[in-house]
């Protein structure tokens, strides 16, 4: 898959990614997986079909009013319409289903086809107490589609996938403005066809959507030339039970706190938003993606480091530890083949041809400089072909009894050891104690001035009860990202599995001045409800304003 | 004033900067004001001493509970802390001192020396229902040190002065932690010691502080290349009624919404912002500014969204219009004196040798293929070495009869010249109509991807009651803005002078989620009560939480 394929429109429920295009394991990881202990389990996954739903919250008439609102054939109560919008993309999420659980499964998944029918569906869904989990991806990995029905008439999914439109694009301003529902691909294919892009390609691209993007505040893998998705919104446009709230009037102003980034990263609890105006760059003419070679973590991070915060920024920057870059994580196709050794780093630059020589060449002297060497561009050519394809093979590792898993946290430059250490520590030990020594992976994938991001893989032997043995190891991770006063995510977001940390991070009142925000903007409570922010004390007894 | 001079410490209540370099008019101003119908005034201003306060409201024993908190000598009721403490640099602050009106004086001005004490100070104004004006540099010029008084016991100013350190510096991610009452010129002294700059430049530097800069969401006049206040803090911590809340685990993360963002631009209205964290550059080894002549001010900003867009940009960035070039602001010392006809853009840069050679080169050849003429270095330094003085021409410009006057707003690229026509007609009918035609001025200085700021200065004679006069210009000038949809402050703020086309801007549900967080927080409603948003209906009959 390139930027600009076609996108994928038919997802499985539980496997990752395109299903024309399904991973299987090298034969160089199924020898090391067997020095692991891993065993397949003795049961195979059950099948989608034979997966049990629980029965059907919403009676006719409920399910006859959002008909009213969107048209009878944009609701459905079908198993697979269910299933398919069951949770997210998380490795707990997928051993659920696997295990036939869909106990999360909303009643219905409603698809509005405007924003004017967003903002009605939701005033609807307040009068009839009917929590509503906002879908455009469907690809979170922290539990973000898994909210407490408990309270409510039912549950309904609100799939954004009609709103999918390029509404407008501003060439002087270099703005367009997306719908919601538009996924990543086909987004970038429109821009491209007026000479630009948007520049974000996060790992779940094939499946993300703009809605999701901005919702849970988005990074994609060359956010070191073309930022985080919320340094691209410079407007939105957000439906909420009690009308609509449109931001943005200028790039930026002193016009009260910038608002946009209180919605940005509110995982839909504060309202579903429906279009965002987002800020453009002219599609690249020329790429390199190369690669280099680091004696040590701490000389490739320093080498980084020296390079964001002084220049020249490449597009593209990368750095895997010691362990990653043994198993070759960059390059699935040769994963566990042999590698050049010490910890291996990617830069890519994209623009001009002028702008890709200078960045290169300045770059290169102060990587250079540091202690780097230059292995070439089929390192990171591979890199950059590969890029979408090495969450593929966690199904195959599912399969053959692996559990494996990723999280990631963000930190300042001088705390940066101390938290890998700490965190490859935290999950070592828990999964080592249970008897199942794991492999601890790590990179930086995205840099700023003043800190950087950390990416964690942890593979290991499955237990009998896997999602137990995970959320150990994952509890422990979180307790040491506190424990070092790290943010709990960089970029995969709060969602339920982190709305505890969360709450530690930022503090009581903070949770409390967002919980008053959600009680102004979505009184009775239904917008994704226990994502983020635990539940209002008052929200049960007070649904009125 | 250069960047690290010694801080002003002891300014006029009523003049701007500082009293040791007062402005004088140049000899040719004089003749172009007369033609423009300027008289003196009948009244010359009342002076400080003579400027009527109102009684202090708080009895003795609110003042002695105060002062238990900070200690006698740092609560006063003078006539002179008073006044120096009362509203901020608009013109309408000053006219109204100059006239001998101090309605908005506080009772009292309490000068915390730690981030506790502010804390302890915010409960007890909430117990005795004492409203909180968070005092800094005191700079504002959009009524941002004039909240509402009615309802409350009284008015104090909360003087940060005393909280003035560094209290941290970390070289390795290159951050450093300011106390909020620390002065521009003081902070950036202490980190050019160490290597580093701020790079915050605003055109209130010799008087504004840190916890303005935030507060307010500032911008400095080298935001090109340093960026806006608000891109630079990474954390901060803020005292409330309610207690502390500390804000910044990361540069950036996905943990949920961005909560600096809706501290940064609150203006006091949410708590006070006590200390900073701010990610600091190498201080500049190199710097070298120069001036281009446009044949009209769509040429050259054409030309400057051009670099903006695709680069290099320069550190400092601005293009004045016809009538700007023409009055020859950007250097005052020849202030009406003959130009070179056009336009004329500044171009600075600063950082290493090779840094702004290699940005120099490449921006002049963008600019100049863009029809840009480089009228050399003279210009350039004239503008950087004159940028702090040009508001000092303001008081004798008031002295002789002259009504003066900024204002600023941003938007997007397309939407700029329509911006800058409305805005100019708005304030040359109005102020035509009453009989003083003016002169309005308009330059670009903070540029963006995706648009730009536009500031204007407006002239004319004074009316025998210039506050009046100003208002309808004032109020034509933020209709305009409002009916472009453009955003009704760059970096001035909202204060009170804005909140009505605040409020229009970002419409009725963001403003009840702004009036909702200051619930949570600050349930007394005692903090710079209405300045930002109006008053909540709930504030004043719902105190407790």
């Amino acid at each position: 898959m390139t930027e600009s394929d076609l996108p994928v429109t038919d997802f499985h429920p539980y496997r990752w990614g395109d299903p024309a295009h399904p991973a299987e394991l090298p034969a160089a990881a199924r020898e090391t997986l067997a020095a692991f202990g891993v065993k397949a389990p003795a049961q195979a996954p059950v099948a989608p079909a034979d997966v049990r739903l629980p029965a059907v919250a919403l009676d006719a008439s409920a399910l006859g009013e959002l008909a009213a609102v969107v048209g009878a054939e944009h609701v459905s109560s079908e198993h697979d319409a269910r299933l398919r919008h069951t949770r997210g993309w998380s490795t707990p999420d997928l051993l659920r289903l696997r295990a036939g659980d869909a106990d999360d499964a909303p009643d219905a998944v409603v698809l509005p086809g405007s924003h004017e029918e967003v903002v009605a569906l939701l005033a609807l869904c307040a009068r009839l107490n009917i929590a509503v989990v906002p879908y455009s991806g469907g690809t979170s990995v922290v539990g973000g589609l898994a909210p407490q029905r408990a309270g409510f008439a039912g549950v309904i999914a609100l799939d954004l996938a009609r709103l999918d439109a390029v509404l407008a694009v501003d060439e002087v301003s270099r703005t367009a403005t997306l719908q919601a529902g538009l996924r990543g691909p086909r987004a970038e294919q429109l821009l491209r066809e007026q000479g630009f892009t948007l520049g974000h390609f996060p790992q779940s691209y094939e499946g993300a959507s703009i809605g999701g993007y901005a919702a849970a505040r988005s990074a994609g893998q060359s956010s070191a030339g073309y930022g985080r998705f919320d340094d691209m919104v410079v407007g939105l446009v957000l439906a909420t039970p009690r009308g609509t709230v449109t931001l943005g009037s200028a790039p930026k102003s002193a016009a009260g706190p910038d608002l946009r980034q209180l919605v940005l990263g509110s995982e839909g609890t504060l309202g579903v938003i429906t279009s965002v105006t987002v800020r453009l760059r002219p599609a690249p003419a020329e790429r390199v993606y190369e690669s280099w070679r680091f004696d040590s973590f701490e000389a490739g991070a320093d080498a980084l480091r020296r390079l964001v915060q002084d220049g020249p920024v490449p597009t593209v920057l990368r750095l895997s530890d010691e362990a990653e870059t043994s198993v070759n994580l960059a390059d699935p196709k040769a994963m566990f083949g042999a590698g050049p050794g010490g910890c291996l780093a990617v830069t890519g630059y994209e623009g001009t041809a002028e702008q890709v020589a200078a960045r290169r060449a300045g770059a290169s002297a102060v990587l250079t400089a540091a202690g780097g060497e230059l292995l070439g561009t089929e390192g990171g050519e591979a890199w950059r072909t590969g890029r979408y394809r090495a969450p593929y093979l966690r199904d195959p590792l599912l399969d053959a009894g692996v559990l494996i898993e990723t999280l990631e946290t963000v930190t300042f430059w001088s705390n940066l050891h101390r938290l890998r250490a700490a965190v490859t520590e935290a999950l070592s030990s828990t999964l080592t104690a249970q008897g199942t020594p794991p492999l601890v992976l790590c990179h930086i994938s995205h840099l700023y001035e003043t800190g950087a991001s950390l990416y964690f893989t942890v593979a290991c032997a499955q237990l009998e009860d896997p999602l137990a043995q995970w959320q150990a190891a994952k509890s422990a991770a979180n307790a040491a990202i506190r424990a070092c006063g790290a943010a709990i995510s960089h970029h995969h977001g709060v969602g339920t599995d982190h709305r505890e940390s969360y709450a530690e991070e930022v503090g009581p009142l903070a949770v409390e001045a967002l919980q008053a925000v959600k009680q102004a903007l979505d009184p009775a409570g239904i917008l994704n409800p226990g994502v983020l922010i635990a539940r209002s004390p008052s929200a049960s007894t007070d649904s009125g304003h």
